[in-house]
């Protein structure tokens, strides 16, 4: 997606170990106006795998989930609900939720992420949304709960991947329709260039 | 706002210890449609106020936020960003970040709450979006990091205050422009009803 590639190269900045700092827009001030175009891009590259509910996970997926729900219609007319995994480093978990364990890059820690059994199960097509992905285990984890709930995931609309992190690979391999509007990669000198999949 | 309130009484639920749980259309799933009405209601309660940023706390206030920027628009025409604070256990503090510290009531723990201090200062007139005022210490906390910003607090939205708890008097207390569309109220057998305020 030229716009949002655009912004990257504008406005987004490279830490050391390979962090893509896009807080300006993306994670932390959201442009909503963007995240609109985006939601729109989502709306277009997904129309016609019948998702009826978004899935994301706190905290940054949330409003770009939530924007994008707005370019999706269910069979039945409506806006598709957006659900998102609670994070909580509480073991005592309830009965009434699906759970996955997802390691965090950036943290380095490993959170337990938890849906709701009753907004997740048979009957649904989960379109999985969010900000990033590197190595693929926030998705990976959702994927888990989608697969525990009987749900299926018509796909997983990701902002940025890390083209040099191993989770887009991990996703197509698992025949996941994924859909990444830039793949961000890094040249020796830690300057931004992108890649582009066939779709 | 009677809509809000129709969903409340017809799918809420009251847990021990006064929790209102709305988990099924405001902060786990997520009613886009609801979030729409909650937004277009936002923007017509602070039309009038300048509003050129809105600001919530990670997680649950993030898309009502995201949604109800859409019907805001910034002198110059644009949508106003969002900016969400960033919770954390950690202490290990940069420079460049406004903070405050938040006691969690359904938690019962405290975060350092903390905004890039690029995304908000002195020109910007803020305001607060949230699902829930309780005991009103994530408002406080917003509030202090908007205070020592240089920036100004246009007002607070907030989508259900619980009535029975002391966050809107200490608000009002304070001379913040304070909207609930919803404010709870339980009678002797946990009931819910509903408080209106004069505006």
């Amino acid at each position: 997606m030229k716009l949002l590639e655009e912004r990257i190269l504008s406005e987004g900045t490279v830490a050391p170990g390979g962090i893509i700092k896009v807080d300006c827009f993306l994670n932390h001030r959201l442009d909503v106006a963007l995240l609109n175009e985006i939601g729109a891009e989502f709306g277009r590259l997904f129309a016609s795998d019948g998702v009826n509910k978004i899935l994301t996970v706190e905290a940054s997926g949330i409003g770009i989930a939530c924007i994008a729900a707005q370019y999706f219609k269910t069979p039945d007319g409506g806006i598709p609900p957006v659900v998102f995994a609670k994070k909580s480093q509480s073991l005592n978990l309830s009965q009434d939720v699906w759970t996955s364990r997802v390691k965090s890059y950036t943290h380095g820690n490993e959170n337990i992420i938890r849906v709701s059994k009753k907004y997740l199960g048979e009957g649904d097509r989960v379109l999985i949304i969010d900000d990033f992905l590197a190595a693929g285990n926030a998705s990976l984890g959702l994927l888990d709960i989608i697969d525990k709930s009987g749900a299926v995931c018509a796909g997983v609309g990701i902002c940025v991947e890390k083209g040099f992190q191993p989770g887009g690979r991990m996703l197509l391999d698992r025949g996941v329709k994924l859909r990444s509007l830039a793949i961000v990669q890094l040249d020796e000198n830690g300057g931004i260039y992108f890649d582009h999949r066939e779709e």
